[in-house]
């Protein structure tokens, strides 16, 4: 079959780009099964012959189009839900393989107790051999909200287990409350510049993004309550605490008078913190939520990330009206997240070796954070020196583009996140996100003359 | 701060039912913190005196309705997004605490090898440290995804690595592709009955369901075909392989025939398989996706359940451009399953006692159906004995209805699944789901006998 259909290839039967016979119809040509017609086309697909196009069938390659990703070359869409778009503008710059990472906000591991946490693991299972074969209810395991709770109000926030939701990661948090909160044609507050897959969500739910710049000393409020007033917006996306990825923390009578205005204006505030525990001298205010009385904060506090990024256990929390109507997603969405992954984390987040951890952790990262301050002392480059977090936002040079500058660094195998990518309207060419949280001192140091090298001559 | 409180409720000042001041106004009324009326609202609330409603206040308690479950009493409603509705009509089944528990299609514990997999998983974890460190790619481990693959190949379908989606349970990847493939007015085809969350997350999309019954030799091939025709449907859910709830499989001829319409009027099929390796004498037939040349299948694979549930890995298979378009959503929901539970399910899956533990399994459940069947055998109820899978569908005598037979038995302590909550059209009032897999043969017993005393002297 297939050498059938290689001589008539290489014999000039079909031309270039053009559709070969659909499965079904070579199959009847030729008296073979559909599927022994299918395996040969894979090959030849595999072989770069043809180009998969399932739909709208095989055609003959004509050329590997520059840039080509795997999956892609696709002609046909199913264009029936709102999903196909782009994924995470993120992910296309973690894909690349490259020596000096910085763009990703992801702590060494090296840095975490792995060794601790597998021997917590296996007392765990061992102790609990039903666990695997238990399923979590939707809301998360009883016992772990019940603990979290109590530790939470120890940091000042008044909650109780009910107020608490469990779930696969703060990803998934953001994304139940976004879906449960708003629709296609709703307005939404959005920091400039922010998260980015937060961007990538919103613009996939056709919400429309009104953005508040957040600067070092937090927000302009008299332009958010404008805003507020005149658009009504549904809701706004905060990262008030070691902002990402400008580093930023927004002051407490910020954080007060934001929810006056909330509460004025009825605009829900989804309040995401991540890394409030990586401070470097002091810790940060107290999150938003923690003056929630009235009801309108969603407050997603991850705190995997610095024990066991695999894990993927984070928290919603939120008043019970507000749970009440993001409950519902998270039944459909998965019923639960699984239980081994929350019973370990409460396992080791609880142990006194948590603190330790978290002690010696702010120490490795600070050193991280200041070896890479050090390695840009002379470029003339600029930002504010962050109190904790993981990331520097830097300011490039009149005239030098950030998208640019990523091109060249690559070619020198260092990366790091360009502005555009965390600004909702795309621009902020002039800054770039270093995360000095994955590199030991000397690779970033390394790192970082790359990018300099790159940026040589730019600008 | 309750003590006024209190004693102002006690004397009338305001009366049952009324809206007591905001914690804002009481706060300033009384010169304290709104942290300071919040704790005393509450400790009222728990005390039975007030009633939350968070968005309007706090409401003096009149009495407790009846049947108030946790959580509600709400009176303001979000109503923002489309997610406000009911979460699932079985979990509220499910919830009820009794004896005899026939209403849950789930494994019983002391079935499955859990000893044997805590092992597995203590050396898992004991020989890749880093595994809670690190975070798994969207699409699944990619070693785990080439192992499946293989046994899949082994299993007579035609499809790679790249096909295949690992997602958390099965739950999740039904989540996605509806999601992914339908907006709020589209069409769907479903079966008629159907596995009840299908129903629910239908709902909640705002998606026309258009029924097809399922029958002891599988469908209506010239409805679906008319439907397809006319109504132009975007996808069709269905559950070909000891069907829930009924235990019906449909016959390869139609599996085939499926597909040609499928591709005719341009349907997808989402195909749920869970059950298909508990049969009870042959082998069920291929799925649907085994004859999946031209990309219209979407399969959902479980396999955790007859494991370890807990671990919450199943699979989503489908030709690359389908794929295309579910990715996204998985990237935004929760970035990839947890790595853990994963090598975890790999690690057991791939073991030569999974096999010798399914052999086990198969006759287990099928003693448990005989069991059921025989204590049933005096009843006169009337159902087709299924060649696999979980459940008895059982059709009641004339005139005795489902719902009044399981309030009924409730009171007795033993649950099943009523009929209308597996119907799209809330019908089947003359038909029980009872599932024979968690209790063990004495207590089906006892359970059946209760579910008979109950329907003793109805219909």
């Amino acid at each position: 079959m297939e050498e059938a259909l290689r001589s008539g290839l290489r014999h000039g039967r079909w031309a270039a780009g053009e559709k070969i016979p659909s499965v079904r119809t070579m199959a009847e040509e030729l008296g073979v099964h559909r599927l022994t017609v299918l395996k040969g086309y894979r090959l030849l697909e595999e072989e770069g012959l043809l180009e998969a196009s399932y739909r709208s069938g095989y055609y003959v390659r004509a050329e590997v189009p520059a840039g080509e990703a795997a999956g892609s070359g696709v002609r046909w869409s199913y264009g029936a839900g709102t999903a196909c778009g782009a994924e995470s503008r993120l992910s296309d710059i973690h894909r690349r393989a490259v020596r000096y990472r910085m763009s990703e906000a992801l702590l060494d591991p090296t840095l975490l107790p792995n060794r601790f946490l597998a021997r917590h693991a296996q007392e765990v299972i061992a102790s609990q051999p039903l666990l695997l074969s238990t399923y979590s209810t939707v809301m998360g395991d009883g016992e772990l909200r019940e603990a979290m709770a109590g530790y939470m109000q120890d940091r000042r926030l008044e909650l109780s287990a009910e107020e608490l939701m469990v779930t696969t990661g703060a990803q998934q948090g953001m994304d139940l409350a976004f879906r449960a909160l708003l629709q296609p044609g709703d307005k939404a507050l959005i920091e400039r510049p922010t998260y980015s897959p937060a961007i990538d969500m919103l613009r996939q739910l056709g919400v429309r993004m009104l953005p508040v710049e957040i600067r070092p000393d937090g927000y302009d409020l008299d332009r958010v309550e404008k805003l507020m007033a005149a658009e009504r917006p549904k809701l706004f996306y905060l990262n008030p605490t070691y902002h990402n990825p400008t580093g930023y923390t927004v002051p407490v009578r910020q954080r007060k008078a934001l929810l006056e205005l909330a509460e004025r204006y009825r605009c829900i505030l989804i309040e995401d913190e991540a890394y409030s525990d990586l401070y470097f001298h002091e810790p940060p205010p107290a999150p938003l939520f923690a003056y929630d009385t009235e009801g309108w904060v969603v407050y997603l506090r991850s705190y995997s990330k610095y024990i066991a990024p695999g894990l993927r256990i984070a928290f919603l929390a939120a008043r019970p009206p507000l749970l009440a109507a993001i409950r519902p997603l998270k039944a459909l969405a998965d019923g639960g997240t699984p239980l081994l992954g929350q019973k370990l984390f409460q396992s080791f987040f609880f142990s006194h070796r948590m603190q330790e951890h978290l002690a010696k952790l702010r120490v490795a990262v600070s050193m991280r954070k200041e070896a890479m301050e050090q390695a840009l002392s002379a470029s003339g480059w600029s930002w504010e020196s962050p109190a904790g977090g993981l990331n520097l936002w830097v300011r490039l040079p009149e005239g030098m583009q950030a998208s640019r500058l990523l091109e060249r660094s690559l070619e020198l195998s260092a990366a790091f996140v360009p502005g555009p990518i965390c600004d909702p309207l795309d621009a902020m060419q002039d800054r770039i996100r270093l995360s000095y949280s994955l590199l030991d001192e000397r690779r970033l140091a390394e790192g970082l003359a790359r990018v300099l090298e790159a940026a040589e001559g730019m600008g």
